[in-house]
């Protein structure tokens, strides 16, 4: 458990720093506000998950260290090359990631489960509808804008799923938490990418 | 009223984006949790003041675009070429701009004052004692580790005071909050800077 708590939350502390820096290069003061406010609640999930952290008796950065090297690479390869990319890298690998975390924690004893999902799945967050309807109004004013961005950026869904999905896997062998019998795993990626789908569809974007 | 709330919440925005980035390379994984956990207190005073221009009727993306210009630069400008840099930047900028912005809206009629004085000295900011030992104890700690830092960082606080002064100065020439009256200015730029110069001393540092 304290394998799924310090993977988390290094993962939302990138994400946080991800959303920050497509904040301050945002095209518009709007955009760029309401990106820092996404930015700020995938703050809030990283120090809820570090509270939870201390709370089971941990420290958050020795529980986080074990992460820190895969997920600063992962956070690098899917921060993209344009402003878009960015902000749908974060978009769908904050998607991913929470769904199979929470997957993780599905697994757990039901206290820890009861206290840990509804942070993974936080109503603030990424996740949430205010800051999905915020990336998703971005990405789809910059579609309308420019029609050759929506293929550009199909393609770069694709690729971000593949990547996501390889750090989802190694974080299994670290944690065992689901065991690594691929009979299990199988249908948790199979309904994680079935969400990834509805989020690339809902965006106009072939997956 | 509404230009002195759209320049602290666009200047609490860059403030934001500054210690997001420091925090992104942090030389520690606890100093990156600290950092941007004084970068999360900065975008939340931000929305706080958005809240304000709001609550009076203005909108947030309006009331800041006039000032987007020269603290962007002004961000660029004091954002430092170390890590070391950035963190004294943000503190030591923030920490005039706030005291000027209080005196300016110490100028307000009773009830703005009475909502916008707290906003701006916020108990939960960079002002704050907890994010304020944040940001000394990384200091110090680099200070002891390496002893020229200690004469660079001097050199740099001494010229973000100038830099910082200005923007003050062009902030009053925009608003006319306070007049452009010298005499009226004098007593307040002369506490801003003793303020600035106990927070120097207090990281053994010369003013």
């Amino acid at each position: 458990m304290m394998q799924l708590l310090g993977q988390s939350a290094y993962f939302q502390l990138t994400v946080f720093n991800s959303l920050a820096r497509s904040a301050g290069i945002a095209p518009t003061l709007a955009a760029r506000e309401s990106l820092s406010r996404v930015a700020g609640n995938a703050l809030a999930t990283h120090q809820a998950l570090a509270a939870e952290i201390r709370r089971v008796g941990g420290e958050p950065a020795e529980a986080m260290a074990p992460f820190a090297a895969d997920l600063e690479s992962f956070s690098r390869m899917t921060y993209g090359a344009t402003w878009y990319e960015s902000i749908l890298g974060c978009y769908l690998t904050t998607g991913l990631l929470e769904d199979f975390f929470a997957s993780l924690a599905a697994g757990l004893p039901h206290e820890s489960r009861q206290r840990i999902v509804p942070i993974i799945r936080r109503t603030a967050g990424v996740a949430s509808s205010a800051d999905t309807a915020a990336i998703v109004h971005e990405i789809t004013r910059g579609i309308a804008a420019d029609s050759t961005l929506d293929s550009s950026l199909a393609l770069w869904g694709r690729r971000l799923v593949g990547d996501t999905l390889l750090i989802a896997r190694s974080a299994l062998h670290v944690t065992g938490d689901l065991g690594s019998d691929e009979s299990t795993l199988e249908p948790v990626f199979t309904e994680i990418i079935a969400a990834h789908t509805r989020r690339m569809d809902a965006l106009g974007l072939t997956a």
